[in-house]
């Protein structure tokens, strides 16, 4: 299934995106698509037999707004230097463990909403990446089989970034991941039954039409499944959580100077395999 | 005021303790102390009229949990290495600019809320801290007097921190500090009119009763005040955020070997001059 949120921020309602490629509504079924919703089989099921029943309303997709995929996030896991190739252009060692830092739930914004460059910013990046949604709780997870068990889906995740803010000015990289619409999800929950092989999708990101990105999960350090098992040792990982896998090469801070970093104006394409497309536009905060 | 939140873990229900040091049920005037009601100076003038007039209900403390004094955290913003004397003892040279990294909101609870040492964890480590509770949107704050507008109150924070999963498994800090349950708040909420001065309030904690941490917040390296509006450059803080303040010197890790590391069994308590007292008992995860 493909689960999305349409309406105004804050005011989404939940949506599906049946198998004809209809928008439709499923606010009469579920109240939101959510952890409470993703951890729950019974709910599922009954959003699951009402888009086979072809009799879920229509939703004119014309002029709505697509928010994030997920409500409620409680938190947003980041995994660095995951693709060998963007280590490489980073001048990065590929690390010998998964690197985890932080995006707060507050920095998700829908597909197509804007990006702000943050005031004094110069160095604003882009990063296209695969999101996993977390299903059920998971704690100390043993295995690849469990961890892919507590996954509720996988949806198009931009980790933008502003690498002054995170490598030049001391501390952790947590503060140039953190600012105001700086996680853009979506548009789509894309459910695992649609996924078979989370590690055989192609990513691909654009600026003003160029091709930046052309990528695939195929090329991640650490998969899915070990991702998930490894940070379910360090922390709980909550229905509803999100967790961004990473990045292949072709990002700003990897080019030649000088380096061709976001401006307002500019405008950012997202696509992964199956998962859909996401477009902003980037205005200055 | 002194706000508090009492119940079991995820239905507590508002309450005040007054200036008698009566314990006050304030859930038939706000629905919980949250982003909301501290954005809200109307709602917040009902509770101190309520207060005044002694006539709110009083609640039965003995037996009581008292849970986290806000509700609905959004994110948790911590600074590192704040304190001259902690920076000195980690062998750290004091940060030019203040540090920032991120505790997951899932891991706030209660003040007298059991602390899990993580499976494999051998570097369990305490951190006395102030936290700052966030009252009001904050963007590009300009000045400290700005800043400490936005400021809705403070509380008692233990940052519990892994050494080994923070220090030595690669990437940044969080790794080891979005243990579960690892950040203890409360039990009050103690709003800015009881707090004159930030900067002088003694912080202490103790290990099976014997003193390990006796700091001030005099000899914080970035105040309160600057703390808020340095972080607003680089986040949008929202009401109900919390930002722990860095901790004094006195922790495990800056002790000679054998670390006296947290087990199993051990009792932490701590307390800020003003703010309140906490006492946690650690268990196994």
């Amino acid at each position: 299934m493909k689960l999305l949120r349409v309406g105004t921020a804050g005011a989404e309602r939940p949506a599906l995106l049946d198998a004809e490629g209809t928008l439709r509504d499923l606010s009469g079924i579920v109240t939101d698509v959510d952890g409470a919703l993703l951890a729950d089989p019974a709910a599922l099921d009954r959003v699951r037999s009402a888009a086979a029943s072809g009799e879920l309303p229509v939703l004119v997709a014309e002029g709505l707004r697509v928010g994030p995929p997920v409500g409620r996030i409680g938190k947003v896991v980041c995994i660095g230097l995951n693709y060998h190739d963007h280590a490489a252009e980073t001048g990065a060692t590929p690390p010998a463990e998964p690197v985890i830092f932080f995006k707060a739930a507050d920095t998700v914004v829908g597909p197509e909403d804007t990006v702000l460059v943050p005031r004094k910013s110069v160095k604003t990046d882009w990063e296209v990446e695969l999101a996993i949604v977390i299903g059920h709780t998971a704690r100390y997870l043993e295995s690849d089989e469990e961890a892919l068990a507590h996954v509720a889906g996988y949806a198009v995740s931009h980790d933008v970034s502003e690498r002054e803010f995170q490598i030049e000015r001391g501390g952790t990289w947590d503060k140039g991941k953190n600012c105001e619409t700086f996680n853009p999800l979506g548009p789509w929950l894309v459910t695992p039954d649609e996924v078979p092989d989370p590690q055989a999708l192609s990513l691909k990101l654009w600026v003003n039409g160029e091709l930046k990105q052309d990528g695939t999960t195929a090329q991640q350090i650490f998969p899915v499944a070990e991702v998930v098992r490894y940070v379910s040792q360090f922390m709980t990982l909550y229905p509803g959580d999100v967790i961004n896998t990473g990045t292949p090469a072709g990002v700003a801070m990897g080019q030649p100077e000088p380096k061709p970093y976001l401006r307002a104006g500019d405008v950012v394409e997202l696509e992964i395999e199956g998962l859909g497309r996401q477009r902003q536009e980037l205005k200055d905060a």
